[in-house]
């Protein structure tokens, strides 16, 4: 993309309303637009990581055999009188009357409306296990919609729903997505540490949050240290595998780690002193265990082995996308922009023109273009007519990874400068070295 | 895909509620699952196909410049009191009350948003011409919701708007949209015919609705039967060359063809009376140009060259993404099921297993999935333990181009069975070759 000819509408000042980073951030980079109150218009930058997110999603969802589907947006009320929520969900829910005066609403989360598919198509244990995810636009009304998309109204989430004959197969499920959402969150650049959680409106009893570490999380968050040091790389677990899945989860959650809302006092104190930290934390996606909360009410059964029907075990997990936009800006980020880690970032490099116009500034630019997007790659070039600081100062706020900067200076030495964004190191390389280097980089991420 | 592993929910019988082809065989071939009146579920199958659409559709628009974005579902209804159009829309437009009272709608389109978003961050002609666009979920609240997708209420759209300085940039983008659109449809395996249509609440005078003929269709249509010999083809166009996209608007649209809203008897008659042609008609689209409609009322104005501020002038164009899952089942399908055109098959071939549990057979079959998907193909095998027929039945109900068949009679000679689906043709050749045929087949359609 030629930034010229891109929408890229950038804010010289800081916007008033954004009392956070990331929203701040996302403003001034001209990724979202506020269009009412919570709710956004996605710019083009802003989209660009929307769905580089999704497609990570979609990838480790299917990377260990959930199956993608669409649910709609709008639901009808019944489903939700059938299994009791329609009242207890509280004013959170959107509640809207046709034009024929039945009841809809804007689907918060797919329970119920997960479970009608299941019971309408699924009749025998031989069909099973079965998960069924989608990402899909949500809406929540929330009282003080702020922190840009990090607390909005309408948002982009995936949620997953497992159905399996027995608990145990069932607990499979969980640590599977445990499993997937460590590798996940690895994907995107981000550290998210599961903690034992509060059910909430979901159900059930067994549920971990994940959680980004940021000073402008919205938890209290309380763990051993020794939880920052654990990464679950680029390990190959077979998720069929009950064991190895559940020895992930021993991993990652037998440490203690929990937020305000399940915080222990005494059980805390049990870690050494030296270990125990306190901190702020976002919570970028949840996993339930809830058994047959919905089942049993929306008769999901299934024929056993021994042909009796039996309601199926089931848990639902999410996975917050818009949200996971903010918290990567938070967790990534410093006085000058945004940091984006490579494998989310829009544009794998952006190429800095120093002197437009110049027949070999320009013709060196173009050049480095075209190899870029000849490996695959997706190049921002800057060329437009401005000033170095101005074109710098932009890089830095939409927070490329890695940056060619090419002049008539270097040139006659037949160089140009490759600089990382996160540690802003610069080297002197000559142009096809440098498009080299970032094939690299990107070669490794997939 | 395996099939015994993907969640299918075909029906054996033909599901009462539905009153068209499409609709019944998205029932039946388990690609939907209503869930309130005109609205909809995509379960596995249907939304493969429906992603296809949209990505068919994201890089079309990209290869002709147009920016990818992202409005939300939900609007407020401050900016539709602005133009005008809040009171006019009518019983169609789903009005909603937030928890503070505030006045929000689904959006059924967004002319309105997407101006405020330009007049926000717009100030200057040497920022145009820019088209933005975006593929989301609207709703039109229909009185009477049928025809499963084609008709109903929350549904798929892209659509996209131009901002241009001069009536005549703006005309070059109308232009341009048809020749994108063209090329958009016949990568689907249809044939869309632009035919001269009325601008109903969006306004203006310009605009042409593409047409896919089909008996279903909801509009009676006029046509020269010259239009239909008419193809697109894989020709380059200069996008930016406004005489080679007129001259394609020109070839496409001179000649007469119109639905019943804007048909003109005597221009009819004037057509030589063996080219007179009357049909039906699906719409899968409309382009629209409608000069200052909005950004004179709205304020969106840019500094001209002259330095004075002028309002800039807009279309909007719009493909029915969800609706044309339907429109390809209506124009593409036999007495047996579905027939996929190639680009947008969910899955590029399937396999039959003759005799599952046949170490020779099931050796084969799974030498042929793995030798399809590492061509980067995406292969359906029917792994059940089925009879030959209902498996033939399965594949044929679903529509997949290419079906190889494998038997232990055939393996003793070396040969699997490619057949076309469209056809119905089969010919034996050795699994390699059919591996080889499938290919090139899609290789073609890039």
């Amino acid at each position: 993309m030629r930034l010229s000819r891109y929408f890229l509408p950038v804010l010289k000042e800081n916007p008033a309303e954004a009392q956070i980073v990331s929203h701040r951030l996302m403003l001034r980079a001209g990724m979202i637009k506020q269009s009412a109150a919570g709710i956004y218009s996605w710019l083009p930058l802003g989209f660009k990581v929307l769905r580089n997110l999704e497609e990570i999603v979609h990838q480790e969802q299917q990377r260990v055999g959930h199956m993608p589907m669409l649910m709609p947006t709008l639901q009808s009320a019944d489903l939700w009188r059938e299994s009791g929520r329609y009242d207890d969900y509280g004013d959170e829910m959107l509640r809207i009357k046709d034009r024929q005066g039945r009841d809809l609403l804007y689907g918060p989360t797919n329970e119920e409306l997960i479970t009608d598919i299941f019971r309408s198509h699924v009749g025998s244990y031989k069909d099973l296990p079965l998960t069924l995810y989608h990402v899909q636009w949500k809406f929540r009304d929330e009282v003080r919609p702020r922190f840009g998309v990090m607390r909005g109204r309408e948002f982009l989430m995936k949620d997953g729903y497992n159905f399996d004959l027995t608990k145990e197969d069932a607990l499979h499920a969980y640590n599977r997505h445990l499993v997937s959402y460590l590798r996940t969150y690895e994907r995107m650049g981000l550290q998210a540490i599961p903690m034992r959680a509060d059910s909430g409106p979901i159900g059930g009893d067994d549920t971990h949050e994940f959680l980004v570490l940021a000073d402008t999380g919205e938890s209290e968050v309380f763990y051993d240290s020794e939880i920052t040091d654990l990464t679950f790389g680029d390990r190959e677990i077979d998720v069929n595998d009950h064991a190895a899945c559940a020895a992930v989860l021993e991993e990652f959650t037998s440490r203690y780690a929990r937020t305000d809302e399940t915080h222990d006092a005494a059980l805390f104190d049990a870690v050494p002193e030296d270990r125990r930290r306190t901190a702020r934390g976002i919570e970028v996606g949840q996993i339930f265990y809830f058994g047959t909360k919905y089942s049993e009410p929306m008769g999901a059964k299934v024929q056993g082995p021994d042909g009796k029907p039996v309601p199926v075990h089931m848990g639902s997990h999410g996975i917050g996308v818009s949200r996971l936009v903010g918290a990567i800006i938070e967790a990534s980020h410093d006085d000058k922009g945004i940091i984006w880690p490579e494998g989310v970032t829009p544009f794998h490099a952006g190429i800095v023109n120093l002197k437009q116009g110049d027949e070999e500034a320009d013709a060196a630019c173009e050049a480095l273009y075209a190899s870029l997007k000849a490996l695959g790659l997706d190049p921002l070039y800057d060329d437009r007519n401005e000033r170095a600081g101005g074109k710098f100062a932009t890089m830095d706020l939409i927070g490329l990874p890695w940056r060619i900067t090419v002049g008539p200076r270097g040139l006659k030495n037949g160089v140009v400068e490759l600089t990382s964004r996160r540690t802003g190191e610069s080297e002197e390389m000559p142009p096809e070295q440098a498009v080299e280097r970032i094939a690299q980089i990107y070669a490794k991420l997939v």
